[in-house]
């Protein structure tokens, strides 16, 4: 069942053509790292109307969350903690973070190893976060230097993560993720709300 | 000229079995991690006695830093702070660590990047690490969890470093180190000196 389109070649099943915009977009991100990579060439790749890309996906950095698999979207999780009392913000972020994105086989892993030993793929990560951080940190922070503060709480649970499941130093591995987050909370809290 | 030895067949110049003992244990290190290589399987595998190793290097620990190339031992930059007054412990290790340890070439990147991606790799990045900590990290710490608190300590500068060096994200980069350093020493002193 071939229909008539404008653009494009791809009709019919639209999980076909998400897979399709996925595909491409992982090489898009991939090879342009994330600021370069456009709505528009990651449509031409996958041969359908950016319009279809946008209903799919809404936003490109939704489009990278579903294209890298990512647990949960930390743009939706940074936006659903700023409707909380600004006190649980630190303990909000710090068990959100370690429980969804550090746990054992996320695709967290890959793409901080990627980004590692490859600088196009530090490109993508680094596009990603700071994007996320502008969009959906800065209403989580008070006083000065937000974005410093912003990458320096992105900093510290990026260091428990490789701590904790890269190099496997043994308290962060052992302890149970509650004890972590008891101890490391306060500070998340004072880089978001501190003076 | 050659001299009658009993162990090991390398006489002479010092230079020579100097570098022949880094060399086994850059490989003893690579292969079986900090914790199980040992002083006599690099002095085997050098082929000298293993007194020669200790007078040469000391400790397991400090010929890690020497086969590595770091620029200066992590625990001996502990144990001189240990030395100052204890409000000053935060900045200090802070400033110590992120001005020679995170600092473009360093060989702390390959030797993360090795880990990233190496389970042995980072066996041998975790033990020095935790080795370090154990014998020069405990006496700068007060109240509970001690061992918990290094880790958190190690983790967060290690992930100053992920994100200003190897993530590269803006903020982090961009900034000059004394002003990184003012926002994260509270932060580092507190883990070590708070409650």
């Amino acid at each position: 069942m071939v229909t008539d389109r404008p653009v494009g070649r791809r009709p019919g099943d639209p999980e076909t053509t998400r897979q399709a915009i996925l595909a491409a977009a992982r090489t898009q991100f991939g090879e342009r790292g994330f600021d370069r990579a456009t709505i528009r060439a990651i449509a031409a790749d996958a041969d359908v109307d950016p319009a279809l890309v946008i209903y799919h996906f809404r936003t490109k950095r939704e489009l990278f969350v579903a294209a890298h698999e990512l647990p949960v979207d930390p743009g939706a999780i940074l936006a659903a903690i700023a409707a909380m009392p600004p006190a649980t913000y630190g303990e909000q972020i710090t068990s959100m973070y370690l429980g969804r994105f550090a746990a054992p086989g996320s695709p967290t892993f890959s793409l901080l190893r990627a980004a590692a030993t490859n600088e196009d793929a530090a490109a993508m990560v680094r596009g990603f976060i700071h994007t996320t951080l502008l969009e959906h940190g800065t209403p989580l922070i008070t006083g000065p230097d937000p974005q410093l503060r912003l990458e320096l709480v992105a900093s510290h649970l990026i260091g428990i993560v490789v701590a904790r499941e890269i190099l496997g130093l043994p308290e962060l591995r052992e302890r149970p993720l509650q004890d972590i987050v008891a101890v490391v909370a306060p500070v998340i809290q004072r880089y978001l709300q501190g003076d």
